[in-house]
């Protein structure tokens, strides 16, 4: 398979907007990005912010915000946009992915509060102190071939590229490690690089903590924000998920991307429904 | 002074709002919630977070998104409240703040994305491996009386009882520690017990963390997302506030508040505009 580019993958074209009108854009939501009938959380975000980028004056995604407000499924939606405020450096626009039953009636799926600006504009200066995850090379993480028949793949994962840490991937086995983290590099299977509408993906593409944790239930995300902090550099980026707070019911997810310079990319929290078991 | 209570209160007092018509509320913000002329953030956050709890039929504010426009100056203004959706469990809601210019304009202050529950309705299942902040007892942290000349007092800071650890309070006499993070016992003044709206005022009420990292300036908030967790059981709370990602810019500060009986009642994170010195 030849390397895709961005624009012209899997991705981009599975992702495509068509413009109906203003802030309006239409989309055909593909079977290959759901999981068990219900199209990923993180390939809709990205949907999302690749259509306040189309709408707002600036490019990029610095903050954005999702509720997930019913399960999106495969086939036509429409996306609104709406810009809140333009300003010199930042820009915040709204957005809602909508669906319409065969009787015509509308359902809201997402709505979506986000900030942009211009990641090529900001300063070089950097004085994190985080620390990239400790965790195998690619090589030595695991891919889709580990994986037996007792967890059948999803539709999407033919599309992605995620090496799970084998210190967190003891539950694909029947033995979850216990606690909440989980851990993988991540790329598109396509060979497709990584920018910021990627990266809205991939902070919500790995397996839930809870399944380390020995929960195999479903873990439907009720509001997930990201922050876009830096272009990814080339290569697949590293993703670590810690979970520290499963209590009453909910749980967040925390997740870090760091890039093949060692760069934190991104950062996510997300609030979820715990599962039942 | 008497003890404050939940409804008879300053905090309660200063973010009344008054009905105008469905889904508009007015309010009068006093000058003693502000920061050098400016409302601050946290206390704006708790009344925008007052305004969904009157509109939603879910009383408490689980997750919480606000964009930061504009800044909102002590005097008039006004919130609108939207439904986005309503379900059994959880409803999501819409809000902004607006204020009107003396030739009758208007600016949006902040627009906000939320989605409300019932905290008295969550199973008592904890499966929390976080941990408390270590740091002392509230006693042996440093309060209002050992601020010094040289860091004038904001207005709001009346009206809060904020503790700083030692540790962290290197910044108020010249010698800040380095490392990105502030620690505090938080109360409010006149004793009023916490709940929800109280704890959307304090992920935002400390000092910046950019303070123990040896800047001075300004951090305005882009945005901020705070997950309300449980109750807070009676007495003062622990804030721990942490940046690992200061970049390019920008930074994020993460928040974790945690109550007298060392449950987690509280997760936030904001990206702000990291101070030029």
């Amino acid at each position: 398979m030849a390397q895709a580019t961005i624009g012209d993958s899997e991705f981009d074209r599975d992702s495509a907007l068509t413009l109906r009108a203003p802030g309006v854009h239409d989309v055909r939501l593909p079977e290959g990005w759901s999981i068990g009938g219900a199209v990923n959380g993180g390939y809709l975000l990205a949907l999302l912010g690749r259509g306040l980028g189309a709408h707002l004056p600036h490019p990029d995604p610095f903050t954005v915000t999702a509720h997930y407000l019913s399960v999106t499924r495969p086939g036509p939606a429409a996306i609104r946009t709406e810009t809140v405020r333009t300003g010199r450096a930042l820009s915040t626009g709204q957005a809602s992915l909508v669906q319409t039953a065969a009787d015509g009636s509308e359902t809201e799926r997402i709505r979506v509060l986000a900030t942009y600006g211009d990641l090529g504009a900001l300063s070089d200066d950097v004085r994190t102190t985080a620390k990239p995850p400790a965790m195998p090379p690619y090589e030595q993480c695991l891919g889709k071939e580990h994986n037996d028949a007792s967890h059948p793949l999803a539709e999407i994962a033919a599309r992605l590229d995620i090496r799970l840490d084998p210190a967190t991937a003891g539950w694909a086995v029947g033995r979850p490690g216990g606690r909440g983290e989980m851990r993988a590099w991540f790329g598109l299977a396509d060979g497709r690089p990584l920018d910021p509408l990627a990266l809205l993906l991939a902070v919500d593409a790995l397996p839930p903590t809870t399944f380390e944790l020995g929960m195999t239930g479903w873990v439907p995300t009720v509001e997930l924000t990201a922050h876009i902090r830096c272009r990814p550099a080339p290569g697949p980026v590293r993703i670590a998920v810690t979970t520290r707070n499963l209590a009453g019911g909910y749980l967040e997810e925390d997740a870090e991307v760091w890039d093949s310079e060692d760069r934190l990319v991104a950062q996510s929290r997300q609030l979820a429904v715990a599962p039942r078991h």
